[in-house]
């Protein structure tokens, strides 16, 4: 079959076998998204080496529960031991022996199929298109931020940054009804967060940051209870730093490749809490787009096939690009 | 008035007005004790520049409360604008505007005279003595720890470190009745530990963790609830890192005077939380005391007088060190 695959560079291979792990799922994949994750692995974060992609929607092919054949599907991407105590719990995501589909020790989704047991299946109601399916494990992440940080109308939260993840995060948010800022590099990104009734500012080269909004007003003296880095960059975390206010709380949603240099006494002499946030789980997301109170659609650059996968790529790492979408067919 | 001043350098001088600043309380100084914040203000952290010193113990010359004249009294070290949202909720040590005692512009407490405003001293009962009473800033400090994360009988608690701070950590710990573990780089400190209860583990210089009682056991396979980081070295960062388990807490204790290299990946992949954490709450603190539930005693080292205060920051830089006092007289 045709698949995406890493081994020290991005090469797209139609001789890759067919996926079978006993016991688990077969699934032919429709489509799947490209990550930020996905993006920093090919610069070496993880050291995966195997077919790449976690974000997609599938069709189950082979499977032990009968009544899955056929179905619609998205996975949660973290297959765990099955046998440790969070996974008896029911929460693979943090078993240390886990699998991470297309992250660490298991083919990922940029294929024409993938494998994943059952229990990682959930079907995909009608009332959701194939390409809002794959934004099911991203807005999972994004929601999964309410499992790190009590926020409700009474917080004030910043958003650093205006990519795929951050919109999906000013989109969550804005369900509090909390106060919320974002504050990005990109207009036309930022414009994209106008619908959440966000107020939207731009960083500047010269780091003065600017209201997009006429009379949208100055946050130079405001500091946030919650700051929510998406940026994954040292810069970003040093303005989260400067926009939180004393005992808040940064939320760190980016997965940095490398050592961050940190202004620990800081965080100390202001009692910030900094706190990392990974995978979220996946029904509240899909009831947020069963029901269409997210609209996903307008964060969709580019749609692409598999087969143009190594472009797809070239088109994901470009700033002014958000979600790029491989077709497997 | 003879003072220890930093200047860029060190030393005493003596003829130092004495600080009356108007609407404050002088306090005639009893016995000060010497922090590893205060070493590392002599290393350059916080551009600190004036008389050293916040841990002390004094007696009231001149208040505008008639009855606190000629009372012994501890000082919590933070002064407020007064006006703030925070000050106005009787809690100054957020106040953007505060000064802090021998820290912030405001000398400090290694001298004969100090000042500070009256709300900002408490009484010392007789049954607490001027020894005993210069732990209580220290150990309001320790106490704060709960503040920012919650601690019971059901959590397992790891301590880096084994200085002045963690010895009074591991004791207001080892009250709730949390499993508890003390990991440091010194036996004779370690051993300090041993009337907590709380198993201790010398870190070897290969890095290898070795219990230092017979039977003691191995770590090597363990992760913690909460991982308390006192030392204030990288090292001690990254031996805290590897010790939590995921969604776990690190707390920070100590003053980092460089930004540290954080790997911030494994910060957001094990969903951990960093939790800043300072000065706590002074009435905790002297309850413990006064009631003898925590004996300090034998954390005490040297008792030099502040006309020696140069040699007494030279034995209180000495790693074999526990706390050095500086009578006044």
């Amino acid at each position: 079959m045709k698949a995406l695959r890493f081994d020290g560079s991005l090469r797209l291979v139609d001789d890759a076998p067919v996926p079978r792990r006993e016991g688990e799922a077969l699934v032919e994949v429709i489509c799947a998204g490209i990550c930020n994750t996905d993006l920093e692995i090919v610069k070496g974060y993880a050291g995966f080496r195997g077919t790449l992609g976690h974000e997609f929607v599938g069709r189950v092919v082979e499977s032990s529960d009968a009544t899955l054949v056929g179905r619609r599907v998205v996975g949660e991407i973290n297959v765990g031991c099955g046998s440790c105590a969070l996974c008896r719990a029911g929460d693979a995501r943090h078993c240390v022996a886990r699998t991470v589909l297309g992250i660490h020790g298991r083919d990922g989704a940029f294929a024409e199929y993938l494998s994943l047991p059952t229990r990682n299946l959930f079907e995909v109601p009608d009332s959701i298109d194939d390409e809002e399916a794959v934004f099911v494990e991203p807005l999972a992440a994004a929601l999964n931020i309410f499992e790190q940080v009590d926020i409700d109308k009474a917080t004030t939260v910043a958003i650093v940054g205006d990519g795929k993840l951050a919109q999906l995060i000013v989109r969550v948010m804005a369900l509090t009804g909390c106060s919320l800022t974002i504050i990005g590099k990109h207009a036309e990104k930022l414009e994209l967060a106008k619908v959440t009734g966000a107020r939207r500012f731009k960083l500047q080269r010269d780091d003065r940051i600017v209201s997009i909004e006429r009379n949208g007003g100055s946050i130079a003296d405001e500091k946030f209870d919650v700051v929510i880095e998406t940026s994954g960059s040292p810069s970003g975390l040093r303005l989260a730093m400067n926009l939180v206010r004393p005992r808040g709380t940064i939320v760190l949603k980016s997965t940095h490749h490398e050592a961050t240099p940190v202004d620990l006494s800081q965080v100390v002499v202001n009692e910030v809490k900094l706190a990392g946030s990974r995978c979220g789980r996946f029904h509240p997301a899909i009831d947020l787009l069963a029901s269409r109170t997210i609209d996903v659609g307008p964060l969709i650059s580019e749609r692409m096939s598999l087969t143009n996968g190594v472009a797809a790529f070239e088109r994901a790492a470009s700033p002014s690009t958000m979600k790029v979408l491989m077709w497997a067919k």
